[in-house]
């Protein structure tokens, strides 16, 4: 870890490459939000504060983003116990940088009450039971976002793109999996206690009902998604190709999960990995129950990943200092959008700045409403 | 009609303002497609080359704009005898100034398959039978539009607004009515015989249905959008408020529909109208068999138009000659379009220069296929 101009920019892995080479002036937020019914397996997420919630928390995150609170449930995303969404860090690092955002529904199965780019996917199946989605899913999911993607870069230099969907680990590492990159034990989860034993058998379970060895998708990794992915991965892939084909960024807002969206690209000849990093938060990068950094090592030396330090475990409010104790961590880009905040505003605005900016989001829509239990 | 340094942007009415004061480096350009079922009424419109093609129009011109093919039908949207839909001018003046597009879908009946930002709108029922759509249904694609104003004029200091509706002159010139515009044989069609005996027909018996007054409904726009308008209306009306409001600028791009936003803007006591003109084709400018320059003038005294100069009249192409004789003449935000492509480009894109890119269209996607009777 090296600490830059930016202090509360932790260069986690590669400091060869300059967070500078990132900065903009005129970054835009894009928030890909989708289902997969793998997310159904007990014990797999805990994003939703009950189990027939889970399927809201996409498009209620999409919502908290454009309104500061949800209409298609009556409170924020929360876990179980109480534990906020982290689309409220993401709120608070757009509104205080003043980066404008666009929401992709990539598969959502609850359409969310807000304008939204659609690229028109059926939500993923649950990955346990058979395919996850058709090959034609894949390719449309990727094919859009390209164009989606090519036409974002020709005003704004950088693209920054954050992802909610639940259980979407475990479909990463299918695909991580298929494509060759050993990922037991080093998938994140939103979880304290990280649950890798289901993930494992879940991910065993597959490989072996599909006859595939591992990394034996390594040359077709549409495939790869389709049997053991979500619709999220090739919507992100998509969008990615599109943005740095065109001579664009590309900020990768989250943890493990992009590492698959990475893997992906570096297998897709037409795609460079020129210009794309992964943004995180620390509670993800730093994470001992995960290894998001030998994750990206084994796929490539080149990808520079970043952590926001967002100093939660100093926070007044208890729901937040949960980010800091292994809980929820990272998640609707938080981490990414935090660093693009803090980028755009030339270090104007720091971590304290952002926490403050948090715990007035969490005073206004958590405390005034009590977190989620509906 | 005066004539600037822009010598292929004519200054119709409002010489005040230079179209220096919409001048761009980064405008964005968004087509707003959205459907009526009083485009059903025999003799309304001609979009479509056969009536029950009329209803895929919409999604068939994004389409087209994206991939300068349709997939929705076989073949470019085209009137009954051929002539191409004016997204062909569009498409080449997009891409020639390299301006980014986003397609809105408020209300389209088909589905385009290209990644588009929805409103979830149903799409408006025949004005007359009964109401064209609901009240909630009018402030939802009011809001949605202000909500992605708001984001898109974030980096993109111009918004160029057009839209593809087939039989929205006739919904136009309904709301035109009920908010106290005489709008009597001054609203454009895209035949050169304008149906106004028709449209005077249907637009006199909603009014003595409903049992309103001309300008009875002056205090309450959202109410006349309801009764006698279409979903494209307070979409284009929304997104024009986020953007004004934002402080950037607003280039409508169309003829006489977009006089009805207009009115509809001024009757709102929140929006501004400020920052904003129309921009359309000089055959619809200078159109006999209708009369936007008195249009806009009884709504406002403040509202520039410009028209662009496409030089049409002197293509080898028979299908684009056709739009200096009175067919098609507007659409899909033709008009603006070009007049952006020209200002983004300082004068550097002229009439001519778009002519032969709209003609090089022409060959590579209407010859080369056959104009559309399928």
């Amino acid at each position: 870890m090296c600490i830059r101009k930016y202090s509360d920019i932790l260069c986690v892995n590669n400091c060869s490459y300059s967070i500078e080479s990132f900065s903009s002036n005129n970054p835009l937020f894009i928030c890909v939000i989708s289902y997969t019914k793998t997310s159904e397996i007990s014990g797999i997420t805990v994003a939703g504060s009950k189990p027939e919630l889970i399927k809201y928390t996409p498009a209620a995150d999409s919502e908290f983003l454009y309104y500061g609170r949800c209409r298609c449930i009556n409170n924020v995303p929360a876990t179980p116990d109480g534990k906020p969404t982290p689309a409220i860090i993401t709120k608070a690092a757009l509104e205080l940088a003043d980066i404008p955002f666009l929401v992709v529904n990539a598969g959502s199965k609850i359409k969310p009450g807000i304008p939204c780019v659609t690229f028109d996917l059926e939500h993923g199946k649950n990955i346990l039971y058979g395919e996850a989605m058709s090959l034609e899913q894949v390719t449309k999911a990727f094919d859009y976002g390209i164009s989606l993607g090519r036409q974002l870069s020709k005003t704004n230099d950088t693209i920054v793109i954050g992802e909610s969907i639940p259980g979407g680990t475990t479909t990463a590492f299918g695909v991580l999996t298929a494509l060759g990159v050993d990922a037991r034990f080093k998938i994140s989860s939103s979880m304290q206690k990280n649950p890798h034993a289901i993930k494992n058998r879940v991910i065993d379970r597959c490989i072996k009902r599909e006859k595939i060895l591992i990394g034996g998708l390594k040359n077709d990794p549409f495939m790869a998604i389709s049997k053991f992915g979500d619709p999220m991965l090739p919507a992100v892939a998509g969008i990615s190709s599109g943005v740095i084909n065109s001579g664009a960024k590309v900020i990768l807002a989250g943890g493990t999960q992009m590492s698959a969206v990475i893997a992906i690209l570096k297998l897709l000849s037409h795609c460079s990995l020129e210009r794309i990093c992964i943004a995180t938060t620390s509670y993800v990068a730093f994470d001992n129950s995960s290894g998001l950094i030998s994750l990206i090592r084994s796929i490539s030396e080149n990808i520079p990943i970043y952590a926001a330090n967002l100093h939660m475990q100093y926070s007044s409010k208890p729901g937040l200092r949960a980010f800091a104790e292994g809980f929820v961590k990272e998640g609707v880009g938080a981490g990414g959008a935090s660093i693009a905040a803090i980028l755009k505003s030339r270090g104007k605005i720091n971590g304290k700045i952002l926490l403050r900016a948090v715990e007035s989001e969490y005073e206004a829509h958590i405390e005034k409403k009590g977190a989620s239990h509906s």
